[in-house]
């Protein structure tokens, strides 16, 4: 791992590293808050999927969670969102495709599949080289906004026992039925439904072997509710198998950093509290 | 003034609007932060003057600073760094001068003299605006970043009975000997140092009608410190004649957001408990 970058805040640290990726087969950047409490001993990590257009900066620069998680003594790790440095066909031509819009799944179809594998990549890859590399436990939880809190969703749903917890804000729901979703999982995919269902957090909660808490907070102006994110979808599945579900939906909140500022606090408590921070 | 966008975040709203500028004789945008106590009272006021390249927005995303607004009851307003839709020669070719940078001076000379009149817009102009049309008490206290804290210092000093309190983060302190101040100075002011003296918060502290209390905070690892910055010329102004100043060094920290972001909870304290907010 190559240190890019180390930048003081509330008195831990932000890193930037770029490594080689074996999943994408391309260098990725990720960043790292890591809490003071480093200093005395390993601490866990919360890993950060971030939305669409997002690269690993965003949710450091926005959300405003490092006060707390330094005095929680959590480190935070937010990968990019898709492999970068390619030049694929159509790769860069629109927001929800390509560059800025792995969606956490691994690429089966041209041109995509040698490198489009975020799937891989943060369920497996990342949280080795960081347990490896950085002054950290095991234990891990996971969260995400909108494509990266479908990300998480999927990650825990189909990881049982490696989460101590998962929670989203605004997630994309249930993309087998989202303009989103089907349009970058017939590319990455291809065009049989069937190969969707393992990236559907609605479809894959019937079948979770464990019955692992989930905190989704979403606002009730945002533009994305009805036509992409589809929360009471997810909902209803929940309540089909008595999986359980903390669904709150805040009047008034949009699908931007200033509500997950507002309310990345309970998120970070959330975790702190199931991972013994 | 008109309303270019509405987004809640801490049960407050972050407001864009866009006027006409008298001072700048060009259409102007602002950012203000309205806690929710304006429901019931109108609020006091702090300005944040940003620093170079930024707009009205950077603060806003990246400073962490509206949980702690939203609790005391602060409205924090946020003015452009200058004049914006203008094509003077080489208005757009440099970070330190022309748009972006106005250095929150009038300037004089030619061809910046008809639009580059950032004092009169950030001291007068706008706090009239804000008063007459948002739910704001006229208490007022102003804060800023690097050039920016250059414009606070200097607001400050040179309008005693006006702010309730003044402080500032990485600010540029004695701009008349810095090469960022003396390349804009000289452009905007003229040739002569005479004139640039109203501009130098170190060389006004010694004249200061008024004992005002000032925070500044500054990381030993800015890499702007010694050649940009100079507190220590400021702190020797200060005592000279017995100012009072707070000078807080911070090891390890730089000149980034991520150094406001640690420490902007005191500022809004030490603001709020001038404004009495």
């Amino acid at each position: 791992m190559e240190l890019l970058s180390q930048t003081e805040v509330f008195d831990g640290w932000l890193r930037r590293y770029r490594h080689h990726s074996e999943a994408t087969a391309t260098d990725m950047v990720f960043a790292v808050f890591l809490p003071p409490q480093v200093m005395a001993a390993r601490v866990p990590v919360l890993y950060w999927l971030s939305g669409l257009t997002c690269t690993d900066e965003n949710f450091c620069q926005k959300a405003g969670a490092f006060r707390l998680a330094a005095q929680l003594g959590l480190a935070i790790v937010c990968p990019d969102t898709s492999p970068r440095g390619l030049a694929l066909p159509g790769e860069h031509d629109e927001d929800d495709l390509g560059s800025g819009a792995g969606f956490y799944v691994d690429a089966t179809e041209p041109p995509w599949a040698d490198h489009y594998r975020m799937y891989e990549y943060v369920t497996d890859e990342l949280p080795t080289l960081v347990e490896m590399n950085l002054p950290v436990r095991a234990d891990k939880s996971i969260c995400g906004h909108s494509m990266g809190g479908h990300g998480a969703l999927v990650a825990a749903l189909r990881n049982p026992g490696v989460y101590a917890s998962v929670s989203a804000f605004s997630p994309i729901c249930h993309p087998t039925e989202a303009p989103w979703g089907r349009k970058a999982f017939s590319a990455y995919l291809g065009p049989d439904p069937a190969d969707w269902q393992q990236y559907d957090a609605t479809l894959l909660v019937a079948s979770a072997e464990e019955r692992l808490p989930i905190l989704i907070d979403q606002g009730s102006k945002d533009p994305f509710l009805e036509s992409q994110l589809m929360p009471e979808a997810f909902r209803a599945a929940c309540d089909a198998v008595d999986h359980p579900l903390t669904l709150r939906m805040h009047p008034g909140y949009d699908h931007s950093y200033y509500f997950i500022a507002t309310f990345i606090d309970d998120h970070l408590r959330f975790h702190a509290q199931a991972l013994g921070a």
